[in-house]
C-alpha cells in the first residue's frame, strides 16, 4: 500500500492541538507515518482531543532531533512555503505535485515537511526538500494552520492515488427510448390539465426538457416522472372531488 | 467579486476552536460570509485564538435559528456529508461542484453548509440543499473535522474561482426561498392528484427535489414548475371532462 510510504513530518511543532489535528488529517485521508522534528513540550491532552480516532498514529509518531535525520530513507521531500522568494521560486501546488508524490511512493518514501506555526520553514531547511509546495490561497492571508495544510497536501494526493471512488448513482442514466416516452407522457398530460394548448405544446416542452435533462435522469426518476404525470392525468379526467380517497399507491 | 456571494453555515456548532478555525480556513481561500445555526455557547476566546489574523469573520458573522433561515436568499445550497445512504447518493466531490458554486455565485448567492461536529447534517437538512458535497476520504476514517471539511470545500472553490470561464444561463438560479415555495405546490397537488399519500410524502417528495435539483434551477424553471403544479391540482379538483376548453393560458 503506496500511501503507507508517505510520512508527514512537522517541524519544531508547539501546540497539541495541531498535531491532533494533523492525525487526523492524516487518517482520513489514509496516511499513517507521522515524524515530529524536535517538537517542543506539546500538550499531549489537547493532541488526543484534536486526534479524535486518529489517536494511533500519535502513539506511533517517530520523533529527531533535525529535519535532514527525520528524511535520511526519502526520496523525495517535498517542503510547503506560503512565502514567496529565492529558495521559493520553483513551488508548485499540491496538485501539481501529488501525482509525483505517489509515484515516488510506489517503490520508495515520499515525505511531506510542514514548518513551525509561527515562521514555516528556513532556507536551509527548504534546501534540504527536492520539492517544494505551495497551496493556493488568497493574497490577503497566505499562511494556512499547518494542519489544515497537511490535510489539504494529503487530499490532494489521496485523489491522486485513485483509491477514491466516486459515488456513482445506485440507478444508472435512462436511455434515450425511456426518457422520450415520459416525455409524450409529460406532453400529453399538460395538455390533458390544461396547463397548454397544443400551439404551443413544443414551445412549453421544451423548457420541460430543459428542467428535467440538466442532470441525469436515472431510471428510478423516470418511474417517479413518468407516475406524477399519469397520476395527474388519470386525476384530471376522474375529478378528485368526487372521490378523494381513491388515491394510487405506489 | 463573487467569492464574497458565497457564504459558509456552520449548524449547531459545539467548539469555539472548529469556528475560529473555520475563519481563518475561509480568509486564506478569500471567502467571508459565516453563518451559524443555532450555535451553542461557543468558546469566544479559543474562537479568536484559532481564526488568528481572520478575526473580522468571526466578528461580523450572522446567527439564525435554523438552516432554512440561513439560506433564504441563496440559489445553491450545498449540503455536506459523510455518510452515504438514501439521502446522500447523488452526493459528489467538492471539485465536482466547486465551478457550479462559482457560476451561481457570479449572480447569487451561494451557501455551503456543515453539519453538527458529532452528528452532521440531518435528512431534513439535506432536503434543503440543492447539491450534496461528499469529500473523497479514506473508509477507515470519513468523518473531518468541520473546519477541515470547510478548508477543503474553500480550497476547491477557490482553485475554480481561478480558473473560471463563463457561459451558461441567462436567468440566475432562483432563490432557496422560491424554491421551497414551489416544492410546497408539488407536495400539494402530488397529494391531491393521489400520486403519493401523506404517510409516504416526504419520502417521495425527497425523489422530486433529487429530479429538480440536479442541475440549475432557475426563476423561468419555478415559474413553470409552480405552473404545471397549479394547473394539475386545478384540473384534478376541477375535473376536464366536463369543460375541456376552459384551460388556463400561460
Amino acid at each position: 500500500m503506496s500511501l503507507d510510504n508517505i510520512r508527514i513530518v512537522l517541524v519544531n511543532p508547539i501546540y497539541g492541538g495541531n498535531v491532533g489535528s494533523t492525525c487526523r488529517a492524516m487518517a482520513n485521508m489514509g496516511l499513517s507515518d507521522l515524524a515530529l522534528v524536535a517538537p517542543m513540550s506539546i500538550n499531549m491532552d489537547e493532541a488526543r482531543k484534536m486526534a479524535c480516532h486518529a489517536t494511533h498514529i500519535l502513539e506511533s509518531k517517530t520523533e529527531f532531533s533535525s529535519l535532514a535525520e527525520a528524511v535520511t530513507d526519502c526520496g523525495a521531500v517535498m517542503g510547503t512555503t506560503a512565502r514567496n522568494g529565492l529558495y521559493r521560486q520553483h513551488a508548485k501546488t499540491p496538485r501539481e505535485w501529488a501525482s509525483k508524490a505517489v509515484e515516488v511512493a510506489k517503490t520508495g518514501k515520499v515525505a511531506l515537511v510542514f514548518g513551525r506555526e509561527d515562521n514555516g520553514l528556513s532556507n536551509e531547511e527548504l534546501a534540504i526538500c527536492t520539492q517544494i509546495i505551495q497551496i493556493p490561497t488568497s493574497d490577503e492571508f497566505k499562511s494556512l494552520n499547518v494542519a489544515q495544510a497537511v490535510l489539504v497536501c494529503c487530499y490532494e494526493i489521496f485523489i491522486a492515488y485513485d483509491t477514491y471512488e466516486p459515488i456513482q448513482e445506485k440507478s444508472p442514466e435512462a436511455p434515450s427510448e425511456v426518457r422520450e416516452r415520459m416525455f409524450e407522457i409529460w406532453r400529453d398530460t399538460l395538455l390533458t390539465i390544461g396547463f397548454m394548448k397544443e400551439d404551443k405544446a413544443d414551445h412549453m416542452m421544451q423548457g420541460v426538457r430543459r428542467i428535467l435533462s440538466r442532470g441525469t435522469l436515472t431510471v428510478d426518476d423516470i418511474r417517479i416522472l413518468m407516475g406524477i404525470a399519469k397520476q395527474a392525468r388519470w386525476a384530471a379526467r376522474a375529478g378528485t372531488q368526487s372521490h378523494p380517497e381513491d388515491r394510487i399507491e405506489i
